[in-house]
């Protein structure tokens, strides 16, 4: 990029971020000379770029008080499906890569989604340009046109009956769970499941939940954020080790046992009996069945949560439709219904009622099961693109778990750390996370590809990108 | 009604529980005596019930091991327009009026709404039978329409920035409120509102929010839930009494300054200079706007919020359109507006976004200025025809806070507890709540009466029902 050209992009960054409030009236630009060390710019171009504010009237500079914002744009385009700004920080947050410099904190997924990218390989999320506008729109019809007015009131905070029922019906059919609708709670998603379960456990005795190693760090943030400990247990091949976890001496542990996150391992048939052991035990399995459905070469495994009631299970439709649509579910344990209702009924009093009964619609008429099949082919397709440019781009790297679900792991043996390959990757225009982030002690460097929602032609030039870069930070 | 008729309704809520599970198969029904006393039935109807239900073989007497059910009824219809059965418990506890005779729990207000009557005076809801449906569906065609894939995708845990500029602009429309939308947190309603606060709360060393007495029983439990005292603070005509507020040394007090709920009351401009200094005096204040549109005479008086940022800002459509939708906003006090956002993100990662972005459509075309309109003229009616029954049928009572809002407070001279009162009243159909709910100090009796949701000709006859109760109560 030449030198007025990156001036360009930086006024248009800083603009911007004026423009939604980030940076308000009466805020101090950082000085020139820290911001170019920042993003690793030259001062000149920093200075240039505020002296193009301040000629568009945003900025004045103020001699010993700096540059300050003095007014944001006029018109403040509504732009729907512009890109959404991070959560408040300086307007350096945003620079791609400086993000995994530092220890990831609680907004480190909110600022890699506001991180701009030309290709995004972020995992957890479907194929969301098939989501099905179409038969969304002809249920929410059919749910507005037979709702009674009582139905806008206050409802159930357990979720909607209906809804239960279908959900019920749907594990049934998919996941070799036999419930009824009263054992189903409706919840915002597995985030907010486990809010619900923070203060469950604690009440329990539960101080600790034991984490798979390499395991979600969403998940694990999560449970600290709970006041729960989550010591870590090894994944081997076999998934989650029983023995390690026993060590723990944890009474709970949360498990992926479908497909493992983020290594894809699918827990073996003895593991799953040792398991079964540790819960006769005493010990309470939190299962977390993300993207259990998703199976290319065989149907899935059933839930655990099929075979004993020491399980709470976890799902939801964001691996199903779309994340955005925050619904998800939870079969608890019996003696945790009460408890968990109640945590709900204060959380939020239920989920929105409108969108419940439209999936509750989608379940019955089999709508999600022909979209689950359409998702299947589609993401399969982009899983082969994904290990033929893998196989042809990074020839060295190691793949794991693209069996199922939504992303597969690749595991590298150059001495480059994985945060800097990231790095690297996303000042390229390509969004990924370091396996690192998922790994509570060390390990080989790896990178975690969901390619579930990028087209294959995409995920064949991104992934030539990765190689490209990890190739240059090798040499 | 006669015993056979008792005995035919007794066996049908009995059959209800069996097919949506509050009775599963294996549970004992209460035995006949205490069912009886319960219910003050005669212990014969009882009988007559389990039998009804032993030739249908959904239960079986099993001489000491008492009757049992044994299977459930064969076809569960699932009649989206039935009521919700209530959270689980025994069946007995969904008799209508013995709710009222227990301190109130958690789920005080699912089990009064779970309990079937003809007319419903739970305050708190709209003109639901207005909600607009058809801009409804129209704006979520738009929404599904004009939706880029990565909208569908995890969203900011702040709300969508479209309906934060919708709001802010609601607010300073309609409640002279002037924020950025980057000050404006979308929430699952103003319960969750009061779930994020409460670490928040606590984190900032506050462990006491002090609450108007009379005060919402819902947010007195819910602080308390979140591990926060409620000292009482009396309202008098003016509002809330400043003096005794700050003789509680609490730095914190939820009010409802617009619409005092329960007794109706318009802070006085004297008293909101009071509150001010108390704020300026390092109070905060928890303001929650539940119903402030809804003014009859004039327009609203402007939020605390419009006047000092010492005030954390809820609001929410649950009176504008229906609490089904769970939306919500706080503009909280800037040093909140980082550890809110935090607590948003663990508790649900955001709210589901095609509902945001239906109710920003809304905002944006005027359709729900148009809708508040609507409701003010219908409200008026019902308020109107509310006062003239309660004239008529309760000729000794005095009505409070008619002037605004959704709802009327009534209080009476008789010497007849209000939970005997709203019990008998819910035995003959018609529900309403004890104003001694919102009490934590002795005070005379009431009844709080939401007139908003009901027809005015079934106001008529159900206040005359309740002229008839408290008749027989005092006779």
């Amino acid at each position: 990029m030449p030198a007025g050209g990156k001036a360009d992009w930086l006024a248009g960054q800083l603009r911007q971020a004026i423009a939604d409030g980030r940076l308000a009236v009466g805020d101090r630009l950082p000085p020139t000379r820290v911001l170019a060390a920042e993003l690793r710019l030259s001062r000149g171009v920093v200075t240039e770029a505020y002296r193009r504010l301040a000629e568009d009237g945003h900025v004045e500079g103020r001699r010993r008080g700096g540059t300050v914002v003095v007014a944001a744009p006029h018109s403040v385009p509504a732009a729907p499906c512009a890109p959404e700004p991070p959560a408040p920080g300086a307007a350096h947050r945003a620079v791609p890569g400086a993000l995994f410099a530092a220890e990831p904190d609680a907004d480190v997924f909110d600022l890699l989604r506001a991180a701009p990218a030309h290709a995004d390989f972020t995992p957890g999320r479907p194929a969301l340009a098939a989501f099905p506008r179409a038969a969304w729109l002809r249920a929410e019809r059919a749910v507005l046109a037979e709702l009674s007015a009582d139905q806008l009131g206050y409802g159930d905070p357990r979720g909607d009956l209906r809804l239960r029922r279908a959900v019920a019906g749907w594990l049934a059919r998919n996941r070799g769970i036999r419930v009824r609708p009263e054992q189903v709670l409706i919840v915002a998603g597995t985030a907010q499941a486990l809010t619900l379960l923070h203060p469950v456990l604690r009440g329990d005795g539960v101080d600790a939940v034991a984490v798979e190693d390499p395991g979600s760090l969403g998940s694990r943030q999560h449970l600290r954020h709970g006041g729960l400990a989550t010591p870590p247990v090894p994944v081997d091949g076999d998934g989650v080790r029983v023995d390690a976890l026993r060590a723990t001496g944890a009474r709970a542990v949360l498990l992926t046992p479908a497909h493992q996150f983020p290594t894809g391992v699918v827990t073996s048939g003895e593991r799953r009996r040792d398991l079964l052991g540790w819960a006769r035990d005493g010990g309470l399995i939190l299962e977390d069945d993300y993207d259990a459905e998703h199976r290319y070469d065989r149907p899935p495994v059933p839930a655990l949560r099929a075979l004993t009631d020491r399980v709470c299970y976890l799902g939801s439709v964001s691996k199903l439709l779309a994340p955005a649509l925050r619904t998800g579910w939870m079969v608890p344990p019996p003696q945790y219904l009460g408890p968990l209702t109640d945590a709900k009924r204060f959380t939020d009093l239920g989920n929105a009622v409108l969108p419940q009964l439209v999936l509750a619609h989608l379940m019955e008429s089999g709508a999600l099961e022909r979209h689950l099949r359409l998702l299947r082919g589609r993401h399969r397709a982009r899983r082969d693109a994904m290990i033929a440019a893998l196989a042809e781009h990074l020839p060295g790297a190691v793949v794991h778990g693209a069996a199922a679900g939504l992303h597969l792991t690749v595991t590298y043996a150059a001495d480059v750390p994985d945060t800097v390959l990231a790095a690297a990757a996303l000042e390229r225009g390509v969004k990924c996370q370091p396996l690192s982030w998922h790994r509570q002690r060390p390990g080989r460097p790896g990178l975690v590809l969901g390619y579930a929602a990028t087209p294959p032609g995409v995920i064949a030039e991104s992934v030539a990108t990765l190689g490209t870069a990890l190739r240059e930070l090798a040499s």
